[in-house]
């Protein structure tokens, strides 16, 4: 029997809302016997160098309410949520880290994309340094010093640059965004949306 | 005994998603007992002023994604939704008419508003000019001639442009903008979340 084709998730770890998806998208996707395939993405180039627009949270008006938004829909959703503690987070070491994790171990890189999300996000711990990333990794029983070795190589340098440039190619701006069955669904508000599509496959109310 | 507040809507009738939200929102409050005050807001003035971004159907990706987002939240409210027929369609005039309307008749603004939404995105025809507006006025047996005058009042035009700084101080960044018991919701695609917080007035998941 054919398998039902993946939810694409795209995630970056410095986005609150990436988080929150981060901590529901497995679960969702399993009630609907569906398989998720996490990809990174670069809100760097996104938001500011593809829409040409400023980060959410120097936005005036938008980076106030998703600083309270978040923490209503963390209450919701039943899961932690802190407020950021570090300036200047970079996403860049954590990405290329589960990327290298991911070539090896498709289900280790999920958890360990939701861990670099969590420590961020549910922890109030930096993720930007080699060593914020390495320490998450152990905390995970991961390899150390063979993803040290791996996340600074040429090769994973290339892959995370290409697998932004596909992510935009597919259409991805925001994050979280979802992509199944060709089906591109923006932020975590949409969840009740995608969980439709799931159940029906049909945009008709109640087919 | 005290009434319950009312839900401040915010919309705008050049955005698809307000008149998605203008199909919708009297029907949910009423479902718990609350009245909707209808609010003029100017995404000109939002999103390219205050926020100092680009208006959405400009935006590179995010443009893309909101003119098929559309269709399929139409087809799943059940409403009907055109393609834009016309390009620059100014509110202006027609957020002139509706405060004058308000002044003397909150429901029947009300339905001039969404009368003025639905010209647009359901028979896709213009709201930019006076005569557009009058002939929508005409449509619902308003009197056509009493608002010509009041339309262009400078006290009208004086109001619009409090009501949207109102509307800015309030936090109002995009459309449709809910704003109840003082929580602030933004997009159509919170109706769900609007929905608990009317239920529940908590955000714990099932208080």
């Amino acid at each position: 029997m054919e398998q039902p084709s993946p939810i694409d998730f795209y995630f970056d770890p410095i986005s609150p809302y990436g988080y929150l998806a981060s901590t529901q998208i497995e679960s969702l996707a399993a009630r609907y016997g569906r398989r998720v395939e996490w990809r990174p993405v670069l809100l760097s180039v996104t938001v500011l160098q593809v829409m040409g627009l400023k980060p959410v949270p120097a936005t005036p008006l938008k980076g106030d309410y998703s600083r309270r938004d978040k923490n209503r829909l963390a209450r919701l959703l039943g899961v932690p949520m802190c407020e950021p503690r570090h300036p200047d987070v970079s996403p860049i070491r954590a990405l290329r880290a589960f990327l290298w994790l991911k070539q090896r171990d498709a289900a280790q890189a999920a958890a360990f994309a939701r861990s670099l999300c969590a420590r961020l996000w549910a922890r109030g711990e930096n993720i930007s340094a080699t060593e914020d990333v390495l320490d998450e990794a152990a905390r995970l029983g991961l390899d150390v010093e063979a993803m040290r070795a791996g996340m600074e190589s040429p090769e994973i340098k290339t892959l995370l640059r290409e697998e932004v440039d596909r992510a935009v190619a597919a259409g991805v701006f925001g994050v979280p965004f979802f992509i199944v069955d060709g089906e591109p669904f923006w932020g975590v508000d949409r969840l009740w949306m995608l969980e439709h599509w799931l159940k029906y496959q049909s945009w008709d109310p109640k087919p």
